[in-house]
């Protein structure tokens, strides 16, 4: 057999779908499983989404141009127009998700062996995109007991090097929930202007905030046009997961010319999921508070669910739809395939995404897990009970 | 500025879309322009995609399986199976659009700086995904004397170093039109077993063979089934470019295992155009006979349009639905810019794609152009007497 590449050989499995077989499993023997391993919202793709592709009475379902239709460009620059960042439609691509976003800005400034800092824990395909072009992610290290907040600048200095080109970030983050102040996006600022790096930030949660707190955009930082990529998406804000419509944003003038010709080279996004978006795109702020408000109710469902069992480390939460949270378990790959494998409470069980797959560092993050509150309140309540009593039954074993 | 990557700095831009700046200047002066200049067919998307999208009735636009919608793999393992190839659907991947197969094809056999030798001229997109993970594709000469057929066992071993980890063809071609004996295919599972290459075939064009020519696949090759890779799409088989569904396909079960891992890492390809797929898999084999009858009428009325133009040289075109054609001409870029930017025939123009963008080697194909004939033949040949015109203005300039 002629050989696999180097990184085929060490490219990551997802921590979020490793366990698929597992759940497989669960199911076929008759278990119900909760999903609160993937961030699959279960809210209503707005009908006004369906209703633009039906409308637009397609005949023939032609490549879009490369960078996006021209009105869904221009529906996404109005869009951060009206939260007070003023954009060209020329700074917006649209990309095939937020996934081919990151890829495209790896890309497009990662030589191999390159590295960007990233806050850890983090999304684990930052790493597989990194190492899809040789390049690497280097992580700084974050602590559950103070909420996952940013390292202070020093921090982020010790870590710089020669092949240092970018700075990313997830805010509001994913895995963590923890979303940044203007305060700490200033000090990434400043470390960014000292060494000529990038700034990359995924922004795919902006819309989900709590406790009346508010998201602020690296595009807010003054005098850093030329460091700023911010990577979005529709998926978690408009539900549309499946659509895989996302966009890539920059005001850097030579890095839009280079990401428009990778967007080139695949020649298009879909473009049913173009026609969508631009409709939903259209939607007034009130459509966000009621989700929002759905997932703040959601979240405290979690969170006092998780504070009542003993040994629990639930941090603060006040962004996107995740928990990293501490269980009292000393291997959470173990404990995740357990629950699976060998658990039920009811006839139910609970698929969670265990926390070292969120971790460069080996063995951090090892009795952690990943929740994704994304279900029913009714549902969230009785996979946390089931999660209760697995804890109860691992700790007898 | 912090720096681009060196890969964003060689990227080359597409041969196909890098006139649409002139394109547009035509269009907004008042003159028709005819797109010869990319693959997107004019024929009708099939009915049925869009039935089955709108009867699926999505609530929630969820992720799919990373590796496809179970229902459209085993469509597709079942039009293989009807082609007489069987297939299991495990060995069938579905990606966005067959540029992503292509990209994972690559990822998961080529690290920095290895090879893959291709007959020149080829699909430019190779080059740039190539590049993209830092390999090269070396070129191996065909001419337009001898219709693009393949070269001999020797020209092949004679391109083979230590790099060199596969060979890859378009089989029918794009740009040339060429279609593949199966005694050319057995050469090269010849030279693919004697140096354990990976043999990749780019087969998206499967369906349109002219003559009573009948397609053969890799995949019918005889002990080879570690090394070869097929690369499909419904982009041009249902005219629905813009559903960005592809898929690969091979039977190395290592390699199913790799490219399942970079699908993870992606999350899926897009949901509706996997719904719409499916239901288009399922359509009779007269779907096809009817369209290769139009597009084979189109390419009598190309060829014979272009026959009649002195100095210019059609080769025999079996397959696709494109021709590479040498035009009396010294220099295709300037030409094809010129055509567009300074000359109109009765208020028309065309859009064509340079032919040195399909070659490695410099100077190559400095006199040939693609056309895709995509267009209704009555629009075909009022282009090529735009195309005769400007040739006569172009010789006396």
């Amino acid at each position: 057999m002629p050989p696999l590449s180097s990184r085929a050989v060490a490219f990551p499995s997802s921590p979020i779908r490793k366990l698929a077989a597992s759940a497989d499993a669960a199911k076929k023997r008759g278990a119900r499983v909760f999903h609160l391993n993937i961030g699959q919202p279960d809210i209503e793709t707005p009908p006004e989404f369906f209703r633009a592709i039906q409308e637009a009475s397609v005949r023939v379902l032609e490549y879009s141009p490369s960078p996006g239709i021209s009105g869904l460009r221009q529906a996404i620059a109005d869009y951060y127009h009206r939260l007070g960042y003023p954009l060209d439609m020329s700074q917006v691509i649209v990309t095939t998700g937020a996934s081919e976003a990151i890829v495209f800005a790896f890309s497009a400034i990662l030589n191999p062996n390159d590295e960007v800092i990233v806050p850890e824990p983090y999304y684990a395909n930052y790493s597989a995109f990194a190492l899809q072009i040789d390049a690497k992610i280097v992580p700084i290290a974050t602590s559950i007991e103070q909420n996952f907040a940013l390292p202070d600048v020093d921090a982020f200095r010790a870590k710089i090097t020669p092949r240092t080109k970018a700075i990313m970030i997830c805010n509001p983050g994913n895995p963590t929930g923890v979303l940044y102040p203007r305060e700490s996006l200033e000090k990434l600022k400043e470390v960014c202007r000292e060494h000529n790096l990038y700034l990359i930030s995924d922004e795919v949660y902006r819309e989900f905030t709590y406790d009346g707190l508010q998201h602020h955009s690296v595009l807010g930082l003054t005098d850093l046009d030329e460091n700023t990529i911010v990577v979005d998406s529709i998926s978690k804000r408009f539900s549309a997961c499946g659509a895989r419509i996302g966009c890539l944003i920059t005001r850097n003038e030579a890095l839009l010319g280079a990401i428009n010709k990778f967007a080139q080279a695949r020649l298009s996004p879909p473009t049913l999921g173009q026609i969508g978006a631009q409709a939903v795109y259209q939607l007034p702020p009130s459509y966000f508070a009621k989700i929002n408000q759905e997932y703040a109710a959601r979240r405290d469902t979690l969170k006092s669910a998780l504070q009542a069992m003993p040994g629990v480390v639930c941090p603060e939460i006040n962004g996107a739809f995740y928990a990293m949270v501490g269980l009292p378990i000393d291997d959470a790959d173990r404990f995740c395939k357990w629950i699976l494998d060998e658990f039920e409470y009811e006839g139910q069980t609970v698929m969670m995404a265990p926390g070292p797959g969120f971790y460069a560092t080996p063995n951090a993050g090892r009795n952690q897990v990943r929740i994704a509150y994304v279900l029913q309140q009714a549902d969230l309540r009785t996979a946390m009970s089931v999660l209760s009593e697995a804890l109860n039954k691992y700790a007898k074993q």
